[in-house]
């Protein structure tokens, strides 16, 4: 950020986020704050926002178990809040996050984003970081 | 990518991609691959991504249009390939890129993630990188 060329933009504020572009929901990406890798895309309500915003930490709108979910509520792999874009036409986040645990993603990844397109097909293309049968118990984070 | 630790996910091709959890679309980030900042998230339909796959060219499918629309089509400023990588729901792309042109943003700036939240208010935390006035003539060109 460059603080010199701030500049308030009145007409927009915390609550003047468009979400009915994606039928109530925010396309959320998170980007490890230290590493600048992409860990996740997400999606969060209005809630799932207000709540993001109130704890400090990542909590997105689950779509296949349709509740507010926590990130890490089960692993222990939360996502602290650094900072917080959104784009020009505000229908999607930007968080840049400390990662505490060793991944996000549910196989056992640092990041979701594990398979790379390698000649037409999707390859494993990363290590994995942990063992998600050790951290997840009979009920699985789902990851979105 | 570590190549040693790359295996093949058989399961997985080019064509097996979960359009359907977004009503035919996927979420797509778009990241630069010099400097790693997330430029913008587009969508993708099918189409979009077989042309995509085609052309070694950004191309989204523009919701607003209802329409492909190459990422650069009027401003010149596309966006091309470098790697591409899926999640582990299948549902979103992440795609590095260089970046043709001194900004992704139809409002001038580097990146659409422009406006950074700081004390419950959303700031325009960066230069502006070109005059869109300047870039785009009579038809805008959508952002989304």
């Amino acid at each position: 950020m460059n603080s010199e060329n701030a500049t308030q933009d009145q007409s927009r504020t915390m609550t003047d986020l468009d979400f009915d572009k994606l039928n109530g929901l925010l396309a959320v990406v998170i980007q490890d704050a230290v590493t600048q890798r992409v860990l996740m895309v997400g999606f969060m309500n209005a809630e799932a926002y207000e709540r993001t915003l109130e704890t400090g930490f990542v909590v997105f709108f689950s779509r296949s178990r349709n509740k507010l979910w926590m990130k890490g509520e089960t692993s222990g792999h939360t996502l602290q809040v650094v900072a917080m874009s959104t784009d020009c036409d505000r229908d999607a986040l930007l968080i840049t996050v400390k990662a505490n645990g060793p991944g996000v993603c549910h196989e056992g990844f640092e990041s979701c984003f594990s398979r790379t397109r390698v000649n037409n097909n999707w390859i494993v293309s990363d290590p994995r970081t942990f063992s998600p049968t050790d951290v997840y118990s009979d009920t699985k984070e789902a990851v979105k």
